[in-house]
């Protein structure tokens, strides 16, 4: 295994140390984990919280900041973060407005958060959730009952983050990020694999003109494999996906083209470059592009695309500014 | 070759395609090639035009916007545009005030940037240069007499983009290019290589076990090879020649962690943390920190730290309001 580390025990810890110590004005990591905590927050306002494994950064302490998420909590690199972690992470944050957890979709996730937030519900602490399940590849999957959390979830991040920002109570926050799962569909693809830093070898094997279609952002498996296509067929394949699954015709809609994490940017311009022209085909008006990498698997090479159906709420949130390390505007 | 393609030989037209399309009020591209320009810029500013080979997105075109560039021209992957390519866009964005290329040093760049220059000249455009220079692994290269130009250029970038953006003069704003060229200083390691599409195999080898250290930013050879260390060994050897180049001690400074296409946020981050640990014991002062993909090259798995070193008027400058598709603060 090749990687620029030092000791892999302490991958998630050096990497949160120099996230913090890069925004030390705006971010702070608690004494007791893996937690990142916004610093200069308002008061009396809804705290948003998010977490899961690490190995998808961005995601997500570079979500936290203004207009976006108050704590952030990093398990080891694809494994769940653990109840107490996510306990102390809702305490540093907690106050009369309550707090609203942002939850992608997968077993380990689901049962930590909600066990932290009977913790938090004991000491009196106010606490709501939304479950992100964006991924309209796989029904049921390795880790989930139910589609799975991915890129979307930073949309969910973003809006309800602004919600939350300008004053919106925890039932308003928490409806609004429910509308945006609601009217989010991700799926993705990938040509090769990723290494867990503890496993030390990837964590699947393709052969080298071979494709996994509506792949996780573990790894997982998705729908099938097959013989890699060109970059517009890969396009239309996910799109076909995607688009099946809500009615997006004649609404405007935001498109993230998300990098796995060792796609070279110049792939995901020629991506969005088809998904432009499919979507304009079909009728379907662009808001908003992000092209990036927002929520990664480690260096897989692959990417996913996701599409937010708008309305004027939506707009307007999604327009508010933002300020975290990962995301301005 | 595993690459998210269609035509090779259209890879860079689809990939600024997809760039403009992703941003349509803010961008748009010459008819005549892969020139980017800025929409609603501001009369009567010196304008900015920089570029190079493709495959270091979102150099430079991603730099195109609100207080950085006004034009980029994007020649075929790893090779110079031509004259007649970059005479095109400083024609787009030129006015009174004049144009000032910023040129990454390579021989080929700057004899073409040159070339236009002359035919703008003879035009009646008013055109001066700066030549980046920031790499200290080498002092001649493959493609370089002197030291390549790497991701320190980005600064430039930002910093004579913002002093053009608030009105200095042409001859002001090369001063101050030209003062930020003197106070960076980039090196860089890579431990996998990057496949150009035109070549469909990766440009050099590394044993499972080794690291290049020093490479450039086209996978051209650095200062030598060596067994894989940890990320802190790595960290300690690019900044020891950083630090000895140029007087850093008591002084403040921008700090650009820069990922080469496929390197983990994770592993930059990790890097991050101890270039923190070691310009903190050495008694320099971190103003700003960057971490993330400036100046790639194409799928290479490495990184580079940049250190800038600051005065007021940089400083004021650096924090000016930059709105483009990859630098916003």
């Amino acid at each position: 295994m090749k990687k620029f580390m030092n000791d892999v025990d302490q991958a998630e810890n050096e990497m949160i140390l120099g996230l913090v110590k890069a925004y030390p004005k705006d971010l702070r990591k608690l004494d007791c984990g893996n937690v990142v905590v916004r610093r200069n927050k308002k008061e009396n306002k809804v705290a948003l919280i998010s977490g899961g494994g690490s190995g998808h950064e961005p995601a997500h302490a570079g979500y936290v900041g203004t207009g976006m998420l108050d704590a952030a909590v990093a398990g080891a690199v694809f494994t769940s973060p653990t109840p107490d972690q996510i306990y102390e992470g809702i305490k540093a944050i907690a106050n009369d407005a309550g707090v609203l957890m942002v939850i992608k979709n997968y077993t380990g996730d689901v049962m930590n958060f909600e066990m932290a937030a009977e913790m938090a519900e004991a000491d009196g602490i106010l606490v709501k959730q939304v479950i992100v399940n964006d991924d309209v590849a796989v029904k049921d999957s390795l880790y989930t009952v139910g589609r799975r959390g991915v890129a979307g979830t930073v949309f969910v991040h973003k809006i309800a983050g602004a919600a939350a920002e300008r004053g919106d109570d925890l039932g308003q926050v928490q409806e609004t990020a429910n509308k945006v799962i609601a009217n989010v569909r991700t799926m993705g693809a990938a040509i090769r694999p990723c290494t867990v830093p503890a496993a030390g070898k990837p964590g699947f094997e393709l052969a080298e003109d071979e494709m996994e279609v509506g792949i996780g952002i573990h790894g997982e498996p998705g729908t099938h494999r097959e013989k890699i296509k060109t970059a517009n067929e890969i396009v239309d394949l996910l799109l076909d996906k995607i688009l099946s699954d809500i009615d997006y015709e004649g609404s405007e809609v935001a498109v993230m083209v998300n990098g796995s994490g060792a796609t070279p940017l110049m792939e995901l311009f020629i991506i969005n470059n088809r998904v432009s022209d499919v979507l304009k085909e079909k009728g379907i008006s662009v808001y908003k592009t992000y092209v990036g990498e927002y929520m990664t698997s480690i260096e897989m090479e692959g990417f996913s695309v996701s599409l937010l159906k708008l309305d004027a709420q939506l707009k307007s949130l999604l327009d508010e500014k933002a300020d975290t390390p990962a995301w301005k505007a």
